[in-house]
């Protein structure tokens, strides 16, 4: 018995970065994660919002919408609605809090990262994907101010990615699409390092309450979807890549 | 003397249409005019707004957005405002009235065809494109409806395109890119069927007001590029296009 | 056979000035087309926009409302629903571009004149009925500040007043009153200026798709009405008007 | 030594009445008390709001605002900030209470009277010189019910009017203009019926705590105003004054 | 015949403070006028509003707020609506008036108190709790700028204190709990100072009219309860309220 | 070496309930945990949100706001914003997601339950306090319509309490307070049941990665201080906790 797309439950979708897809951003990427497809942009500002004003340090923040039809219902868009919901302020947070664990703030200068990450087609998996994404638009902005010699180095000290795992009719899973993510049991957003730290763990179970060994169990199997990723990644940035961490004073983990 | 991108005053940019480009929406399409990059899905809805309710007709509504990183410096999410701009708003209703000037609300039946226009990349002109390619994406959506047998034939009376015109030194061009948009003194959007009559003309001469002969010169030049986008809109769309103003009863115009 | 109100195709409604209605503003007017009744203040304030400081040059913004029961049915206010209707923005533009046109924004210093438009009564024409309205205002403001010895001319280019046209059961006709306007096939606004240059041309067809034949004729019979406004204008401002345009660079157009 | 204006101290402005200025609505006035001016339209609409469905009786809501150059210096929109300010929203339900406190709501019917009160110009007493024309103008919304035969009296316990007093530079006086009500110690709003009984009192001495005695003689100065505005009000409506509080059952005061 | 709750006419709610129950505050009381509960904090501020920027003088600032479930029936949120509702800016705006007329603001220094006035459960009188309260707070916070040497004296010229009378079942009463106060024919809320000063008088007889006799009924039944809520005020400061109107110029009144 | 408030690193602050402290409300509590106080309010609504209705089952809705100064630096009101912030609706959703956990929502008939947490003093972990004190008022809620017959059984499968983890310093520590977690290097929240089956893990190294093992001790001293507080729980509840689980279908975990 497998699943609906005929995966393996420890398989992920087909993952696809497209670079430099936008002639103005300093960083773009258009990332697909089977029929999840999410534009992100990387904008380099250079001013820093106004709580960090005059402390020598920089700022990442991400921005998360999903255009109207990314779903199979057509959404109202926030814009339409005058607030942002509550969904897409929580995406948003989290992006930026993963982006900014693994920069090194103090060498990126008083600018801000703008991270965009716009969802052309939602099916599952879009905040893990924006993050997965992102990182590449950033490395690619944060290498332009590097050739340019605006920056000594790339302020990066590890590659970072993330997916999602799950328990679906009491089976654990890896990289939930949209029809497994919506009658899931039990639903977990991971994001880790290239050195395997964990950065970010949200693990829900509103429709059922799990085990430790439940927990421990998707935690093995979210850190190996995990590292594949960030193999993909690596093979996509190449030198760039390798630069990464390379003399910067190491953060823990 | 030629222009920015080598072309001549009356040379458009190159149109391109990628249709299908989304797996839920009734019709989609990526249109590209140069650098000006829209994504347009059209969505059909069982309902119509509150004002058309039991009048036994349908509506079209046109919404329009740009990705914060569409230009060249990153624009601040109109969500994030908390209200939608007067120059979204005013792109929106002409979308709109475009669109609805060619179909037959009559017998599109109490439905509402959403048409989302969200701009990837914005170099000039992307509310023309807007419409040209919105025109594509609702003919597909409406074939859809036709091929179910919800529709007995497809609702259009003509096609519709459009174009810019303006004067930029002194010189009368067809189809501006931004750089030349920035600095035309007169602007001229003209949306136009395919039997060559004029839906909608929109000239503005705020940095200087112009003559009947420069409107007139304008106006042919525009007819000119909208007949040879109506010649690409009916190639993309073959067969489909051909069931267009069959059976109905003629519009005027 | 005639229309609603007697008038012939190419006849105007009665237009009348009255002026200095507002003891606090520089400038102000109260205009009557017909019942069309629009409350027009000029205000001189000693700064401009953000985008502008520093350039050494003005501003104006045109802003536009209806009074609830400017119309038969009462209309909920602006303030109420917490934002700005797309047509209210559309006209707001609309009047802060077509004065914009005709002034040197450069020798009204580093100013901004903010031209409210607030309609007392509504029977169609509005939005030109505030251009032709405002021209007035605008002018007694700026003459206040040339009179201080503040400007040393005024800086205008020339007159602006602006009309509607349209096709009415076939039929085209001049200053379209309510009644006319609600069932148009066709509906234009144009403004011009004194020495017969246009400045905005907004036609839409959105209920029947017009021939370059028609625009032509509706063109030629919203010039004929603008002249005899421009007219209305000039015995209105006597003295003053003549004053306008005497020593400053003429613009083009 | 006497008033700005030379007035006396006990002497209120000049009151005029000009009815019927709007073509649309049901009842309108322009008030003018000096050089306040305020337009007043009484629109009856046939339904009440959600919390009185069913209830088997009408209501009355009164709504205020400024143009913007109503003032010596030009107010922002509310429309444009997005939210009514506290003044605005205080100044509405204190004219939608004074006015319901004379009409029968029962014999209203299910029918809402929506009066719009939008000053024109403002030199003080605007919320006082709103209820005083808001009363006119709702009689003859009222009236026009009675005429057409769809209410069989004018549903009107007793004449109601408003007006302010105050202390300024020690002195207690009438009806205060601008000048003397931003300098004012003590200042209070009074609205009072025809049989001389108190519907509002509001008495603010933010600069300077006052005396029992000195409210005394400024609710005896503003009862002496009142009966004056009374007198006028009476005038002007003539017979229709004569059919308030004919036949239904009096309320008490 | 007595009072739903057993009280005589004119006869108070027990009242109680509880001074200090927030860590953070300057100034801070929990209030109890029955079953109406009143949390007050008063925080000190080293800036003043804009429009008082280098003025040298301080502000107070009112706003008050009522959990959701203050009430029997559930209240939906201010901050989830998006807008605060009309009777709670008038409130706030209500409060702010009360204290500032107390404080000498030259001596408070170029800062702001900001008065928050949150009620925990509404049984009627919430705002003139919320003034009674606020005094208690406000003085708290002033002397601990007192205490640290900031201020020379506790710059406050009387104590303030308010409460509600009205007309119940042709009755006047003191201090209205919510079952009076909702079927009251009149409602007045009045403000004084500690040598017996009238600071507000808002008295509103929507349901019915009432005579100058009845007012000055009323204010001294409101006099009477509010001179012995200001003896437990002084009793709950102590050698604090000793200070008051010690050594600044005393202010009229 | 201890930590700031002499605790042990795997010591709880004191926690305390005090229940019924609203007069209207279903069920309410007053929860502290040392310096951190919560009022939480459970409302009963008889009817179910939009996306519910007909689907014959409940709902329960978190809410969570803070009082302006419950913290050491005021903050402005979310009304006052306009919006609610980003922080504050995850936290609602997290509460509400929670609860929903242990609660048979089909049991619970057409009704939605509001949870109200309203933040008085905060020093860290307010929203695990909210959700350990929303259970109690739920509890009391539901227990008062199985009292009234309104419901058969209290239809709760198990027991709910959260608590926050963290590493300060480099050591692994129970239960928060403010200012070690304005320095912790991970902060955990974890939400558990009287079962030990985990709802909710959000585990955050914005300041540093970490590893599995550290992430295993983390949840190992979650798991021990919640039992401890679900034991407390237990007693506060006394024999209304018997019937928790009692009679219903058991769910998972």
């Amino acid at each position: 018995m497998s699943r609906i797309d005929k995966r393996q439950y420890d398989q992920m979708r087909p993952l696809k970065f497209t670079r430099n897809i936008n002639k103005y951003a300093e960083g773009s990427v258009f990332i697909e994660t089977g029929d999840t497809k999410v534009i992100v942009t990387a904008t380099v500002e250079d001013k820093v919002p106004l709580f960090l004003r005059g402390q020598n340090q920089g700022w990442i923040t991400g921005e998360y919408s999903m255009l109207p039809r990314a779903t199979e219902i057509r959404n109202v868009r926030d814009s339409t609605r005058g607030r942002i919901g509550g969904r897409t302020l929580e995406i948003q947070r989290f992006i930026g809090r993963a982006l900014r664990s693994v920069v090194d703030l103090k060498n990126l200068g008083e600018r801000t990262l703008w991270i965009d990450c716009d969802v052309i087609q939602a099916d599952g998996g879009t905040r893990t994907a924006s993050i997965t994404g992102a990182f590449i638009a950033m490395v690619d902005a944060l290498n332009s101010l590097y050739t340019k010699g605006i920056l000594e180095k790339i302020p990066v000290y590890d590659f970072i990615a993330a997916t999602s795992v799950g328990i679906v009719d009491n089976q654990i899973m890896l990289d939930l699409c949209f029809q497994e993510d919506s009658r899931a049991q039990v639903d977990m957003n991971v994001v880790m390092t290239g050195r395997g730290n964990i950065v970010e763990v949200q693990g829900t179970g509103e429709q059922s309450p799990f085990t430790r060994e439940e927990l421990d169990k998707m935690l093995t199997l979210a850190e190996h979807g995990i590292q594949k990723i960030i193999q993909i990644q690596k093979e996509e940035l190449g030198e760039i890549g390798n630069m990464i961490s390379g003399g910067f004073s190491v953060k823990q983990g």
